[in-house]
């Protein structure tokens, strides 16, 4: 029951010595989705033991080159290694050009089928669904259409209470419509389902939120989700900066967090200006406790 | 009176932990020229101490994504540092489009002008000139349109013999005369110029040829070169492979060199199937002495 997030990069603008741009590969019960690509990714995935191919899904959040640019030669890199598998990839619409021109240029003609996925809408909408998962998109506020994406586990079923169950008889049969939350009728009388099963595990989620604004329309959609990354570019002294190229203060990160009522902030997308992540930290927990900086190579966990 | 190439990346097709693909810099009379820019590339020049701003110039051999995925991403780096300068880009003309569609995705309004010189000739051209240097392509056989490219010093002037000059009483504003190789008159009689000047100091010239099938039509050009750097990709055992990739066994690099008749040859762009360079240093001195494999970080001086 694998939750699991990979910080491949979380600088901001421009490789560097110390971090890569915005990079991170979600494991979710064994779907591996990549989010953003910046220039350096597949580098970073053979430094952290990410294995290429088992990523089938990859989403982008917006055209700034430090999201993005390193996806064509992570394509590139797939077809060498021999991938047939289709790659279903998650972008504002004007990336199918940018890909498709210069597989062109290269007279490339890859081992395996791209599925691009043209994201245009403004509003919150499902993108991604199979029987245990979904995503979804989270509009943010940015220079340029960007979209964050929430990622979630679908409803787990109720779980059976073995011993109540076998003490009314229960045919086998009729177990995984109890599972789905059905009441059992016995000779007529209906046997709430609260005495035969215990509630579903809650389902888990994860939130990806970068590049962006202070941006309030955001809560209502992240409510409650279990992990929440949000870019915080800038310490509160650089308020005006955040504000005017449409970033977010580390203050203002913790904000959302706590408004949304998350269980955990981390958060990323450093300016290069500033030398450590200290006083990010500092200014981040006093607003909400449970939150942490993260690095390149860094991993989180969303446990039960 | 620097003549100096720095190899930011010497392997072929994908980043790897050990190489980055094709990246160089030449700094031929304090002109610092970018040949090719593979992702990754502005990461090696931060690693080996090269001057982003210097560049004023970038030459792309071809748009097999290892030879130029890094350019867009270096571009818009140029710009967060504060570029003013023009930049001067020599490509295969579909470049343009590339480079100019992802800005403009971005939105980003670049605080420098690129002025995009596209290649289309296959024939060898003189693309580069100013008062010191000139660079003219070499046109290569590969699966896709590809150049390489000759940067050489134009030629010295003679060298005056002041004790002979000054017993012949030349007025100094001749000097410059004889140094263009005018000869004198002395009371109608013609001075040779032999006996006023030395013979000038010899011209240097670097060679890039990558990506090439063996090509012998690019041996006239680069005839008496100083230095050639020449793909190697593959060993002769995998010549089968070679031809069919257009791309050179090391054999064949060497092959070359010496009906070139190069001073010196180095080589890289080594399929990442290799463990090392000893076999390819074996191949090449069995029937080219000089010659080197080159390794990230790498750097070679042209002397006298």
């Amino acid at each position: 029951m694998t939750f699991k997030i990979n910080i491949l990069g979380c600088g901001s603008a421009t490789p560097t010595l110390r971090r890569n741009p915005t990079a991170q590969v979600v494991n979710v019960l064994e779907r591996h989705f990549l989010i953003d690509c910046a220039e350096g990714t597949q580098l970073q995935m053979r430094k952290f033991g990410i294995k290429f191919q088992r990523i089938n899904h990859i989403f982008i959040s917006h055209l700034h080159g430090d999201h993005y640019l390193g996806l064509v030669g992570f394509i590139s890199t797939l077809h060498l290694l021999g991938r047939t598998k289709d790659l279903h990839i998650y972008a504002p619409e004007a990336l199918g050009d940018i890909i498709f021109s210069q597989l062109k240029a290269s007279k490339s003609f890859l081992s395996y089928h791209i599925e691009f996925h043209p994201l245009t809408s403004q509003k919150n909408e499902l993108i991604f669904e199979d029987n245990l998962v979904t995503v979804h998109t989270i509009p943010l506020k940015h220079r340029i259409y960007c979209n964050g994406f929430l990622i979630k586990e679908k409803e787990h079923p109720y779980r059976l209470d073995i011993k109540a169950v076998e003490a009314h008889k229960i045919p086998i049969a009729w177990y995984h419509r109890l599972k789905k939350g059905e009441d059992y009728i016995e000779n007529g009388v209906k046997i709430p389902l609260s005495t035969l099963t215990l509630p579903p595990v809650p389902s888990r989620s994860y939130a990806f939120c970068s590049d962006t604004a202070y941006h309030e329309s955001i809560i209502p959609i992240i409510k409650g989700t279990n992990l929440l990354y949000h870019e915080a570019t800038f310490l509160e002294k650089h308020e005006a900066r955040a504000k005017k190229t449409f970033h977010s203060t580390v203050k203002q990160a913790a904000k959302i967090a706590k408004k949304a009522e998350v269980k955990q902030l981390i958060f990323g997308h450093y300016s290069a200006r500033y030398k450590n992540t200290t006083d990010f930290e500092i200014e981040a927990s006093s607003i909400f406790e449970n939150s942490k900086a993260v690095e390149d190579g860094a991993e989180f966990s969303i446990d039960f």
